[in-house]
């Protein structure tokens, strides 16, 4: 499998996590099927549909590659089938989700430059790709976004999507500066579930979802 | 009355429909006449507003075209000096909501191929244009949007949408293939309300609103 | 200081208050530190990143000029470091809050007319650059937009941006209409504030937050 291969495969996976994170989560709250699916698929396309829009990439490609349509029917489909599976493939989900993280906030980074706008805009929009969805998601299921509560999450991407700008701005060769910043972002997101990192928080705040 | 006018009268009264659902919501709530305009005219247009934002077709139409904003005018002053009416003629109110849903459904999907976009694309834009100001209203005034939870609404917009693509695809006449994709989506709508069909569900879940 | 340095210092001095009214939700709704950061900039920017959207100026000018980040993290260590010293300043912010709202609602009906589009979108993207930040804070922390539920402030930038408006279509010299629409504006806002206006309401409704 070369390297391009290998890109494409991860970015499936990491998709098709983002999508099951969707599903569980409309399934959980007691959604009917229309709406398992359109929660899972507003995670897997979320956060490239507003960067898209926002760097004028019209129509943004989540409404336009059937393959984000077809995760989030996968996604539906096992959820709702085989939840008790779903519940047992919990821990590799995690990895892929951190996986979709990484490559959400590399490759959104890149696609803003490749457009020709600045490096706070590629940054910016780098962290939209990778926690947009998610955001779309808990607002749709009206609750505040996780990634705002706690966990290193978002500021993961922001790592992420950080390096890959500031290596481009830097010279850096295209396909190693992108492994490193999905490497830095995957593996920040990791370490801070392995020893439950978080950031601070400033007062004792409304915890309930 | 000719086909075109008979059209333009339908989305009137469509769109009229969509604001009284979200003047009646919003003074329910107990928001002041503004939050009330607000909620109505976000209805009215706020589906073919991110339809229009996704396809390129700046500015929105829902902000350039007054009829949106007189509908939810209308619709606003009505439901606050007149509720008891409102709730008396909330049957063909109904109605004209389904009316609504299935064209703007289908003139949503429409629009997005005129645009030269794709099949997939169309489908989708299509479910958002019918869908999306309810989902605004929703969100607005902090509530998992109704159409996720139960009900033919989303997935009768869908079969309208599907249906009016397919027909343009397989080359259908275009007057023909529009009035059965409309009549489909509205009867499908219908007789969902009457026999109170609705999308299985998977757990127990939160009911309330 | 002359006209425009006045402009530009108190666009800065609004984006700032902004961005301390969504730093101070934030904080007080318990989210981390890139929460409280997320929240601020949604605050100082989210309004004009919805205007630039839909007038097609992309990327939005919230994402490229680094003013509105310094402000969002500028107001964020303030109220991290220092709250008891931001709820002394309340007063003060509450009237660069005013005139944050006076001076979004009038730019950003200019900033839509210069684009070549109409009065009436004109109009509404005034009132959506002021208070669209706003409304995505409400949004974002789970609670119905303060906008929609109470006070004159909505209507208020609603009165700027038709002023502007309607002065660039009567013929009104250009910096004299903005400095009348932006004055009524926060006029109005500043005796709302003062006597306690508010618009009326029609129900019962839910008043919490």
């Amino acid at each position: 499998m070369n390297g391009h291969r290998l890109f494409t495969a991860l970015d499936l996976a990491g998709t098709f996590a983002f999508a099951i994170s969707g599903a569980v989560a409309a399934r959980d709250r007691g959604l009917d099927w229309f709406g398992v699916v359109a929660i899972a698929f507003a995670v897997a396309c979320g956060g490239g549909v507003v960067r898209d829009v926002c760097i004028g990439a019209v129509p943004p490609v989540g409404l336009t590659d059937w393959r984000y349509l077809a995760a989030a029917l996968a996604a539906s489909l096992l959820t709702i089938s085989a939840h008790a599976m779903v519940v047992r493939i919990s821990h590799p989900v995690i990895i892929f989700d951190s996986i979709g993280l990484a490559l959400f906030a590399v490759t959104g980074a890149q696609k803003t430059m490749i457009l020709g706008h600045d490096a706070e805009a590629a940054v910016l929009l780098g962290v939209v790709t990778a926690v947009g969805g998610g955001v779309v998601r808990d607002v749709l299921l009206n609750r505040v976004p996780i990634i705002l509560r706690r966990e290193i999450y978002a500021s993961a991407a922001l790592v992420g999507a950080a390096i890959e700008v500031a290596g481009e701005r830097l010279g850096w060769l295209s396909i190693g500066r992108t492994w490193v910043a999905v490497a830095s972002c995957f593996a920040l997101r990791c370490l801070a579930l392995r020893y439950k990192w978080s950031l601070p928080r400033f007062s004792g705040g409304d915890d309930s979802p």
